[in-house]
């Protein structure tokens, strides 16, 4: 049996290839694929733009050909008795039909950072990252969730799906496990005037899904104000249907008057945290200068190499800044997730969250509109007409 | 009565000058200083690198003519009702012949942050600055240490030094206070790998006494492993009597050897903490190479302005580095730090922390001194043969 | 002139006594009570349970007579120059006709607490307390809200109200500020695994107002579950109506059920935050053995001496819980709590949490009604009629 | 092969049992051992105190006939290849000779605690506990460390011991890692005013060898007073040399002289940390006096049933006291504490933490021996004159 994927032969190119299906291996499962959400990291890949974890031990640059697609929502379509036990990282047993979300990091197990604190993937040797490595071109081939079927060897962590939750909405919780960023903020607020406290004002500098998804989440934890920045009008009124207070255009703005607009709406103290989500780092001062006097800044969005910025050292001294970095997500944040999308479908208007849907053979159109203005989340439908729920 | 007072005319320039005496007010005293130290600060306005807290409502511009000297061990002199029942933070009552360190700023007690944290110092409007703001020229010109005496306002916060403090270990007390930032860094520890945990390893970047008193307090606080980095095989020496494992040598290394060495003592890993100590932010991309994912960076040695440098901000990402900025320490700590100095007396080669004393017509000299390579803590005696305590 | 006011002569005993009105003094202010929360200790106290802060320096007991009441929203009927300057907690400058909530507490200022964490009464001289202390035969009387006008003292802390906020959810200011229980429980999601999680399940005990404004600020910060227990089925509704998920009446089913219940509906975990919210202390034990592993217990019910109760102290290290005591509020969250409070005016049915209101010559009927089961948040209005913005 | 062990048959009741020696499996190893210290828990089961974990899902009963002994260390007699690769905690390859700790608890790794936080073990299924269960009468028999030889199952956690730490100090190791107890206090200074800061006052309740480490452990971390009760004057005077300040013999005051002394001691406010080490409930009580408001108290001594004890619930709320159990100690922190161990072999009496050493046959003395006020650690060891490492 045949198995059709899109794959990203190389940067800016994309094609439909088929692979063999691959047989069923000790504690491994094949899915397939409901939904595969276009993420920046594919973006980037499809731009050249390929060296990820740089300075760490796993950096890495895209073994192209790749099977993109990290943020699936796949059912369980065959599945080995040992893999039934201990796939599902909540401990359920799973069968086929099952419908879950997966973390596409897998992780070692065996290093420092695994050893000490596995429920966050600072593993040293990652592998696979579905939808990253490895190349379609070595071992079970179907390491990515552009395509039919997906091979999801030991270790990976499936989560299952609540009965409720669209299939759609299902794709986005890897995206919001990414939001465990103002987890991170509401955590220090455990140190005095510091971190992400109720009612504390949030900015958000990039309105892609990441920071739509991070205007969700602080609306749901307790800010008070949200502010976001995007060069787009359709993002921006977007955010403000999905919450955000304040839409800052940067087109038709100086980074001077933004910073003032923050100072006026935080009654001249500056933002208690903001967030990165642009992938760019030459909007990171303006971010710091946003931001009061012992305020927070995540740096989340680049997270592949773009060169170096130039930082006033004393500015991050005097203003007491923290400056936290995070590449990553938590692992055992996915079904809290699944259930808060749930629980909430009829406080945000999430069918607006999904602005495009693509087939396999339209994927590199999907990459190019998920860059465009106009777009929110993309997502691929490898098997057309295969959704469980629709969207009511 | 005239008042001498070794005096910052402009930047290179120092000369005593003679003031009035002046007279008590409500809730005010007059010390008469034992000893004051020559701080980083103090270079930075000799050198005319005056800005400070840049970016922040309090950004100001040092207003020669001052009386440097923020450092303090005095004698209370004078001391009205008010005052006698005010001024000590932990509550004591004071009468003359009392001897007190103080803490430069003087809070506000009303902005946001006064109202909100009072115990670290990220007041608005900070005022006086002992040693650094207002001018010899106004008011009652007495506000820094280079001086016969001083003249403490309402609100000045001064601390009752334990019998059996010698003075000059006491005049280390402010300095000891910055060390704050490995306390900040151990409470770091409340979420997995990060921060400062029992047997961490510490990199201390700049050995002059603020890199020290790190050193000392980090082995006080159970570091395992602590590495510094120097230009002065002096300093480097002294760290290593004081509690320090690993010296490196800036002027006999690469950064690349040095950030090897560092590897090679963690397991391949990186460290766990780094402080940059140096004043100068050039070191910190060195720094943050030096550290493990998820470790912590601590910037507190550039408190004056010093322009930009360029940052990897996809570094900060991908290694999930936490960068603190600490402009300044915690003002309930002084008694804790003077109980530990006393308690720790035998465990450091304390006399050796201080390595040069000048009396006020040597202040020039003091100044230059302290910024050798063959100096540690360098003291103002402004009362010749003033001294409660020897040195046993 | 004179100000009508409802007395608690002694235990069981409220009677409406006339005091001439006082003059303003240096820094002080005279409110005209627009609404006044019956509150537990009011309750307490009527019922002569009169002990609180047992085991504290500030250990006392009611001073009776008194005028009760500390939950007020006032308006600034008179302000001398200082007090305008001074009152209010975020630096507004207050004027006649400003509308305004208050903070009970008075904190000294000096003591260890008070100079080292001023945002949480730990202060050991709190005076007065608004609605407990001194009594009205002292000084200058008005120190409760169950009058038509307040005495404000210098020290006292005023927050401006919103504008769009109605009247009678102001005065649920302070009832909301206690809920920073559930603050305290985010920031101790800085330890792995412990604290008040995103979509974690939250246990409240007792659905009075603290027990319903639990579940609004729960609800508000991203709980997923919200179990609550009662013994009135018009209370636990109430809960429903405002967000709990299972509601539990405990007249009706056995402690074993309970617990097994809140069992099932966490995977067989038990809760990961349990508030008590009943003011009785034989609810604990069933409130720890709701909780999972490393569970935490906030104690904020039982404020008035009530006895000792019989605890398994094996349990509390086996399952390694938390046990976190909280006697009050955080003074440095007024303002957000208004906020937010207007910021989801349609997101809860507010106007459900008042269930009565009452004139001053029916303050004893008030406390009554407010223990009975078929009553919510009851009110006094001092000065029939006197309402700013009614409640749409 | 025959393998002599020391067996506790039922309450009370020692002798000397042969048993085959195992085969080595697949991930497995057997260590010949040095030393097995008689722990609390060994005590307990000795005196048919023999419930454990209680409340949770992992309570269980002594399986009697058990070998006991869980503090172990041992050297590596034979290893099969995969364990050689997996068993090292810290990932180094073991052979045969090579000498390490381990740590008695097993963690099942597919349960909630062990997939979110494996540091520590709050794992629903601990198995086996060595020197607790199994019983020795099936599988392997040898899970105990009061025998020649202990068999090592896959999953076991080992740690390699640093040259030059002498064998007796490594079988001190997980009793150091049980302070991670203050380790847990310091994170809490996360929070103003709460938790173990720098310069604290920390109070010890009982001194056995747990008591005694939690004394070295503060005194490591930069505590400032260290204030210990016990009954006998032996281990008190004990404290002292390794760094208590006050000792209090419980023999010799009141509860109240003593909490009146720990006030004296701390300005009247009580002290910042207690930790119980008595393994009796009736002392909390007296910790809980000895706080002050917002002080910490550590539920650590009794990790077995001892039924129920009145306390004053509202004592907790109105002192905002923090009560953490903590029944386990981190399984990450092996490595640091023998590092730290090790590099503080001249600063304290080491020596004398041992007080006594057995042979096999001598177990049953070493149980009594241990309980008397004249013992500190008890050590038992197997093989008579096997020791690498002498103590100089």
């Amino acid at each position: 049996m045949k198995v059709k994927a899109a794959v990203m032969v190389k940067p800016g190119k994309m094609e439909v290839r088929e692979f063999d299906r691959p047989k069923l291996e000790k504690g491994t499962a094949i899915g397939k694929i409901l939904y595969s959400g276009v993420c920046g990291t594919d973006k980037h890949s499809y731009l050249g733009e390929s060296i990820q974890y740089k300075g760490t031990k796993n950096e890495f640059d895209i073994p192209y050909p790749i099977i993109p697609g990290h943020e699936n929502v796949l059912v369980i379509d065959e599945i080995d008795e040992e893999g039934s036990r201990n796939l599902e990282f909540d401990g359920e047993i799973l069968h086929p039909g099952d419908r879950v979300t997966m973390c596409p990091d897998v992780i070692c197990g065996k290093c420092f950072f695994c050893k000490n604190f596995p429920s966050y993937p600072w593993c040293e040797t990652l592998d696979p990252e579905y939808g990253c490595r490895p190349s379609c071109d070595v071992g079970k081939h179907l390491y990515g969730g552009f395509a039919e079927f997906i091979y999801l060897v030991p270790g990976t962590r499936l989560y299952k799906v609540p009965d409720g939750l669209p299939d759609q909405i299902a794709a986005l919780t890897e995206l919001m496990c990414v939001t465990y960023t103002l987890d991170k903020a509401k955590e220090f607020n455990s140190f005095s005037l510091e971190g992400f406290n109720f009612g504390d004002t949030v900015v958000v500098q990039g309105i892609g899904p990441l920071g739509l998804m991070h205007v969700v989440k602080a609306r749901m934890m307790g800010a008070g104000k949200i502010i976001v920045t995007d060069i787009s009008d359709y993002k921006l009124n977007l955010a403000k249907e999905f919450g955000a207070d304040i839409i800052l255009n940067v087109n038709e703005t100086t980074p001077e008057e933004r910073i003032e607009i923050v100072m006026q709406n935080t009654r001249g103290l500056g933002a208690d945290v903001a967030v990165e989500c642009v992938g760019k780092p030459h909007v990171v001062p303006e971010g710091l200068a946003m931001l009061r006097k012992a305020g927070m800044y995540i740096e989340t969005g680049t997270f592949v190499e773009c060169g170096k910025t130039p930082i006033d050292i004393h500015e991050i001294c005097a203003k007491n800044l923290r400056i936290i970095g995070m590449a990553n997500h938590s692992h055992n944040s996915y079904r809290q997730c699944m259930e808060m999308m749930l629980r909430s479908l009829n406080n945000f208007p999430w069918k607006k969250f999904i602005s495009h849907v693509f087939s396999l053979e339209g994927a590199g159109d999907a990459l190019k509109t998920s860059m465009s203005e106009k777009s929110m989340k993309v997502l691929i439908q490898p098997n057309q007409g295969f959704d469980h729920t629709g969207f009511n």
